[in-house]
């Protein structure tokens, strides 16, 4: 058998948690509140069939040879448009399509990250950043937060005390905490950003999934000087599977990120540049949404429901919007032991831990509510409340 | 205005020189010699329409969703049947698919490089994959070659000398020489592998682009105990704006791959991969090769006959296959200084120095018949004779 010696980057890194996890809710039986994939019943296959027979028919041999490394130029104007709903002017040549948002991550960290680099992050915070932060053997350091998000004056702090190469933040319907960054702080960190000079990360792949309140503009509409780099992302919209997202940002951070794409996948499909591109000219996305929307606020409305039944001392979020709901258990609780029990009643979670850069969190998990029915959902929350009020 | 400061992979590091130079190449006029590009009647936009109905038909909500880093299940059983045509017999665990077989090139460089580590290559070799380890702060180093591609007893020495992380070679209609490693070569330079237990990195995208002779096994086909992985692609056979390549090889480095891939993009586009798994499965291949490689072959044809106009002292390669002949002009030349004359009667060529690793070639190009008529080569190859009379 071959032995290699692999690259330090990974001493100590195990794969990312959430997708070892996927790999034991193959049974069908299971009700799975583990996962943050869409619904299903969200995709319009045969849509994206027709989309394909048009834009073969109009660009074929376009879209079938390599592309440019910096997207596919009618997918820029388009995105440019789209952007405008969330606060997000930019220029389409300030804009990169990449393979999924996560990509973007992998990218930036690529640009700026040498080993030992500090990046600032919530706690918990989206653990699939955290397996590629880690892969740059970044720093990765957390910020206080409520349930507004990111407090200001912390953050500005952490800052000036540590000299993070950037801050990530999840401001809307945070993943997986739930929670949405207020509209003032959202203000005051645009400021922190520019008088710090120091890069702030927005990923926003849940913005549109909203099921109360009034929506807010992206902490990238208050930026000032390029300190700001918004991510978006079409998987929560119209198909993770096409795995398209887009980095907008500074002009020169995003150049040496293409030269960095350069090198990791030459360019995003075109193909399914293509079909989102088309998606969004022919106007489909708001009525989508709606539609969406309409079905995730009644699964959401399900879970919280369900949390009358849980023994007293644990907590909830109640997220606005988004694909999560955050649970805390009392002190002495440990999700990760829970899990095998959950999994022998066949409910499946995702235990905190695993989103927090410093591995605290043993009393929390993260459900999410997108993939189930509104009776599943009622069910594997029945399930959890006895099995909470048996180990309570 | 933002400032960064960038990694130090950035260091001293431009962008990739083919892609910088695509852009000069918009013009309508210019005869292109400079891609690697197949040729745009070689797609086939409506197969591809079709195949996606097809799989969106079947199979839709699946694709669209998200997809396992290990890649679909069926192309990776496809990919296996499709590789025994190569000699590479494979388990479909051992195949990665990836987003295209770059992608391939930058996870094992994940996996394996720490800054400085040494990896062997060609010289020339693929300029794209020169990027890719340079931002990875490997060491380069070249290895002889001749008509016959590597040389054994001289590779073996330099891997007992400079001990490096693998060896890079495309042994099958050269990247950018055209040549082809020999059958006895090839069974040698797997056995060296296994005795100096080093990894050989056999990229091979144009196997099956053979205009004439015998084709000849994969080194893969020879390798022991897991020394040998294999980079296939479907760019060059089906379509490079799909962006799907396979990497097959030892099934501990295919982990390590995996788990920097979830860090990278998630996972390969579900839809091209099942596009390409119906195109393999429905038999499509076959012929369509077939119509390919007599395109090609009247296109090498053509650029081979283009010599006789040449003056004295320019020799060319002549390849059984693949797209490119590489160009050797009189010692005293210097083709990056001849590119503008070059494009100024609309002619484009690579300045060969971009595919040495340690900045030597000055008098060499590399020359692409695919993305041009035989009767546009022929006029181009007048005009470069033209140019080079006019200069040698």
């Amino acid at each position: 058998m071959a032995t290699f010696s692999y690259a330090q980057r990974f001493d100590g890194l195990s794969g990312n948690a959430i997708r070892e996890i996927f790999k034991l809710l193959a049974s069908p039986n299971i009700i799975s509140f583990a996962g943050g994939n869409p619904s299903p019943s969200s995709f319009e296959p045969e849509v994206i069939a027709g989309l394909t027979a048009e834009v073969m028919q109009k660009n074929g041999p376009q879209i079938l040879q390599y592309g440019a490394t910096e997207g596919y130029a009618p997918l820029r104007e388009s995105a440019a448009a789209f952007l405008k709903g969330s606060g997000v002017i930019a220029d389409p040549a300030d804009i990169l399509p990449v393979s999924g948002s996560l990509q973007a991550m992998d990218l930036l960290c690529k640009a700026l990250i040498n080993p030992g680099d500090t990046i600032l992050v919530e706690n918990p915070t989206f653990l699939g950043c955290l397996h590629t932060m880690k892969l740059y053997q970044a720093h990765i350091m957390p910020i206080p937060t409520d349930h507004d998000g990111a407090i200001p004056a912390s953050l500005e702090e952490n800052i000036e005390k540590y000299h993070p190469k950037f801050v990530y933040l999840i401001p809307t319907f945070q993943n997986p905490s739930g929670n949405t960054l207020s509209l003032a702080r959202r203000k005051e960190i645009a400021d922190i950003a520019a008088r710090t000079q120091t890069l702030i990360v927005e990923d926003d792949p849940y913005r549109d999934l909203r099921y109360e309140g009034e929506a807010l503009p992206a902490i990238y509409s208050y930026a000032h000087d390029g300190y700001v780099m918004y991510l978006g992302s079409f998987s929560k919209l119209i198909s993770p599977g096409l795995r398209v997202g887009l980095a907008v940002g500074d002009a020169g951070l995003i150049r040496k990120m293409t030269v960095g794409k350069q090198g990791a996948d030459v360019h995003t499909c075109n193909l399914t540049q293509a079909i989102v591109d088309a998606y969004l000219r022919r106007g489909l996305l708001p009525a989508h949404l709606q539609s969406v929307c309409a079905s995730y606020r009644l699964q959401r409305d399900a879970m919280i429901d369900g949390f009358e039944a849980f023994p007293k001392g644990v907590t909830h979020t109640n997220p606005e919007g988004g694909l999560f709901v955050w649970v805390t258990l009392p002190e002495h609780m440990d999700t990760v032991l829970l899990m095998d029990k959950a999994v022998a009643r066949n409910v499946a979670y995702v235990p905190g831990t695993h989103f927090f850069c410093d591995g605290t969190g043993k009393n929390t998990m993260r459900l999410n509510f997108s993939m189930s029915t509104p009776e599943k959902i009622q069910e594997g929350m029945k399930i959890l409340a006895q099995l909470l009020h048996d180990e309570c």
